[in-house]
């Protein structure tokens, strides 16, 4: 399905929406309810059949949720999204800034003493209900798991997603999954646990080597699972999905129906892990002894084995070939004579004719000029913008293939931008630079190692609000936990760990500034003269696609800085070079000569 | 009093002090006794009355512990002193690597069920407590608070120290005590605590404005306070430290015995804050109702006021005249004239020949050669060697001024080092200049910024095993927390943190290498292009003392760093050479010269 420019909210429907609602709680005896932009499986996509928050509100942004009270509906929407809601949402929505607002904090400024709030303990996980049950000590406010409101009052809603699952061939894989089923379940054992809940759709679709497509963009299929120490598994999917999956799943790996998965809970007899972050409250406690922890497949999953990083590597080679087609086929057109959709469309067609794409794996992001600016801008018909000489444009994108997932941001000149944009462009690219060359010493997590990738903006007096980088699945979510490249990262960088490195400024109303590569981290080869008792880690570069040369100031680059541009860019000439058209062969020659 | 280069250890004391400790063991009917290093005041530095580790078993570390058993007695030390101990204890005693073998973990092994080890509840904090207890879960293992034993069989015990308090001038103190007093009591009142519990002496003189003489190197006087919610302190400290500071004191600052602290304690009717890794468990045991958050003097201590800072940038340049002057000395020698004593005894003579220097801050580390890879290494009679060609020298030291604590690291070239020393030293100092170059957004702490010290090793397999740095303070312990630059520190750094900035590179039985310039933290100018809505941090260096150029390779420096380094050159040729001898400033103009 091809990316659409549709503008989706419709302001005018959320009152009425708004008031079918409020009289659920007047017949419930509420005071309000909650309706979070989440499912049960808290990812970052939902299906059409989860869209509550945009059905009821008109707010179409990735997280946020709505308190609908009596009175009031607060809209809690974080720093990406405070422009856009005021124009998604009818003034019957009260905008909350979160989470300087917190839930809590609002609840009690506008419920009284005794107030009942209800929620659907599908959609909330322990933590954030816990956090909440602090916030509100000694309010008198009741939070009360409920059956969802807007379920009731939505006569048209999409049924759950039910398409079909499909086998992950080993070949991609790189491990037999009553494999990672024995390994797991081991460690269930040694941790004294019995069995272990699964709610995430990744985790299961990595664990039993499946794949669906219940989720744009993001090839899972959802379900639950129960993983028995023992290694078996119960699996909670629809029967519908699984056609023809019985002999991959064999006897170890039982099927049962979605809605027989809190029952099935309630008969384990033992401590059962399960993630507080990431459970949903009516799981947990379904289970007579939940031990919380961790996910057991989240740091497995996160380990790419090597056929995952060969295909990874793979699979980046074939999505840089189209992406260097379309910035062969920008080069060519005058300023002013495109508009940031047909920049979208062109990728994705290009993307689409190598029939190995599955899906691009997320929408993507073309921002010309101030849109540029805007970190997480999806172009509609209405903001569509011609890309303008002197202007920035902003490209971020990826692909879904069976043998690795991409992302990839590249920022390109068009015609001639401003010098002090092209300043900010060499010291992103420095940070890039900086985070693709290091090399440190086993242990250490994101937060240890982020500001390496920042230094450059930061003395130059500049910064940016995002984190440097991200987890990336194998052909699974585009991003990925639990590692990051973050200063709200703790946990340790490990072989196999693939993450974005991105980089970006800022200047808003003017210009933006992205570029991003992914990595794998890998044990270092040693060094002559170096301390041959530490283990170090560093990364293999997997995407190749060159940097814009026009915007980079070379008497701003040290010696190494320059050498490392300059031998990136002769490896993206050789590997990606026969993969092209002439004319797209003709400019990368060009492109990726040395500076 | 002069730095002593005795051995101290008298490794054939040990064996009857620990039969004589076993006996008590009998008859107390215990089945062990732990005797840690520290003393009531958990400081780096003890007082002789407290050096009862190093009674009873030869080991002189500033860091371990003994548990003393009926069959066995281990000695607990980190990797800083697996060497040493060996030396120093007789084979009664088992050194134990700490913390890889975890007290706990080596109780259970060697007690049975029932076993009971008696501890001193004076010299162990809750934290520490708390965790042994943890360790010790399910093992029927019992720790039971006792008379300290040592006290019992020492029979010429030093008594404790009893040295005159002074009045800290408020011209170097920068706030009148009454001041802090109001202050820190309304943080009290704002967190709902009627009073906090102190029982770091550092902490009680920087509140008080007052300095001591009770433990070597380190300006404090021992004692205990309580800190009410309305800026009353009850201080407990002998009477006979304090005559002359009653004035000083007023009426708001009672002086009490300081054995009626602990019934001062319980006295006090509602929550009282103390710091759980540093307070003794006979005190919060004593108190109805302990909060446990941190020493409220902690972090007022650590942000250095302007009076402070200009202190400390005063007490710099009188203490880095000493420092060139030694340099410049040291230079004219021949290789293989001196020893390592012998540049220790000069450096504390310059140092002492300004009737500033109140003491030294630490014994200074002076280690030529292999010695310059033990990082803490103390020479003695024993160990004194010669200063050959081909050598680096590690010099190690600081002062203790009325107006504030310097510390700073050089290592020097002894005739002509080899080439991998060279580039090794040019990578320490790479960190050294990127550290101090570097501006960062507010809101950090050490951990998030650490990496850029370090990364010119890393890139060349390189790393080094301590932290970049630690705070210091203000006429006070050279080794102040909370602020650190290390991964393992969280707390943010903020304007007036006085840090060091000490990347080190140590080859085992070859060479060290250390580079340590003291430097304060400050709210950054804005630049020109820079995001004028950030709040950024950046440092202003204290210490100013040449680099030593014939260990640079220049062609591995940028050309920031070169500048960088010129610059820093330049300032220290204008603010130290006006301080110096004629020959001192003759040398200072070629060791300043650029590169």
């Amino acid at each position: 399905m091809f990316q659409s420019f549709a503008v989706t909210a419709r302001p005018e429907q959320g009152p009425p929406r708004l008031d079918a609602l409020r009289a659920e709680l007047e017949a419930e005896g509420l005071d309000g309810f909650l309706v979070p932009r989440a499912d049960a499986h808290q990812g970052e996509y939902v299906a059409a059949h989860d869209e509550r928050l945009a059905w009821l509100t008109g707010f179409t942004g990735s997280a946020g949720f709505c308190a609908a009270l009596r009175a009031v509906a607060g809209v809690f929407v974080d720093g990406r999204y405070r422009t856009q809601v005021k124009a998604q949402v009818a003034p019957c929505y009260t905008p909350v800034p979160w989470p300087d607002v917190s839930l809590g904090a609002w609840l009690r400024e506008h419920l009284p003493e005794g107030g009942v709030v209800g929620f659907d303990p599908w959609l909330h996980s322990v933590g954030q209900m816990e956090a909440l049950a602090e916030s509100l000590a000694g309010s008198g406010i009741e939070m009360r798991a409920v059956a969802n409101l807007v379920d009731r009052i939505w006569e048209d809603q999409p049924e759950p997603p039910m398409e079909p699952a499909n086998v992950h061939p080993l070949e991609f894989a790189g491990e037999r999954h009553d494999d990672k089923r024995a390994r797991l379940g081991a460690e269930l054992v040694d941790a004294g646990q019995v069995a272990a809940a699964i709610t995430l759709p990744d985790s299961l679709c990595w664990l039993l080597n499946i794949r669906g497509a219940d989720i744009p963009r993001n090839p899972i299929a959802q379900g639950f699972a129960v993983l028995h120490a023992d290694g078996r598994v119960e699996l909670f999917m629809a029967d519908a999905k699984l056609e023809g999956l019985r002999d991959h799943l064999g006897p170890d790996v039982t099927v049962h129906a979605p809605q027989d998965f809190i029952a099935a809970l309630g008969a384990l007899d033992g401590p059962v892990r399960v993630d507080k972050q990431t459970v949903p409250m009516i799981v947990a406690e379904a289970l007579a002894d939940p031990v919380y922890s961790t996910d057991p497949c989240a740091l497995p999953k996160a380990r790419k084995n090597a056929a995952e990083i060969e295909g990874s590597a793979a699979a980046h080679l074939r999505d840089g070939a189209s992406v260097v087609e379309l910035l062969a086929w920008l080069d060519a057109q005058a300023p002013d004579s495109l508009t940031e959709t047909q920049v979208v469309t062109k990728l994705e067609g290009l993307r689409r004719s190598d029939n190995a794409l599955q899906d691009i794996s997320f929408e993507t992001i073309a921002g010309t000029g101030p849109h540029g600016a805007i970190m997480h801008y999806r172009v509609t018909e209405e903001t569509d913008a011609p890309l303008q000489d002197g202007q920035l444009i902003v490209i971020d994108s990826g692909g879904q293939y069976l043998d690795g997932t991409t992302d990839i941001t590249r920022t390109i000149a068009i015609g001639a931008p401003p010098p002090e944009a092209c300043d900010a462009f060499t010291r992103v690219l420095q940070g890039m630079i900086a985070m693709s060359r290091l090399r440190w010493p086993e242990g250490l997590a994101g937060r240890d190692i982020e500001a390496v990738g920042r230094m450059p903006l930061w003395l130059a007096g500049q910064d940016f609000d995002h984190g440097l980088g991200h987890g990336v699945g194998a052909y699974l979510s585009v991003h990925e936990g639990p590692q990051r490249l973050s200063r709200i990262s703790t946990v340790p960088l490990e072989p196999g760990m693939i993450l974005s490195n991105e980089p970006g400024y800022y200047r808003e109303g003017a210009f933006g500034i992205r570029i991003e590569n992914l990595v794998v981290c890998r044990r270092a080869d040693p060094l002559p003269g170096g301390d041959n008792h530490r283990d170090m880690l560093d990364w293999r570069t997997l995407t190749f696609v060159p940097v814009d040369r026009r915007l980079v100031v070379p008497e701003l680059l040290t010696r190494a800085e320059r050498d490392w541009l300059n031998a990136y860019h002769a490896e993206v000439a050789e590997k990606i070079g026969p993969r092209l058209s002439e004319p797209a062969k003709t400019w990368l020659d060009a492109a990726t000569a040395p500076i």
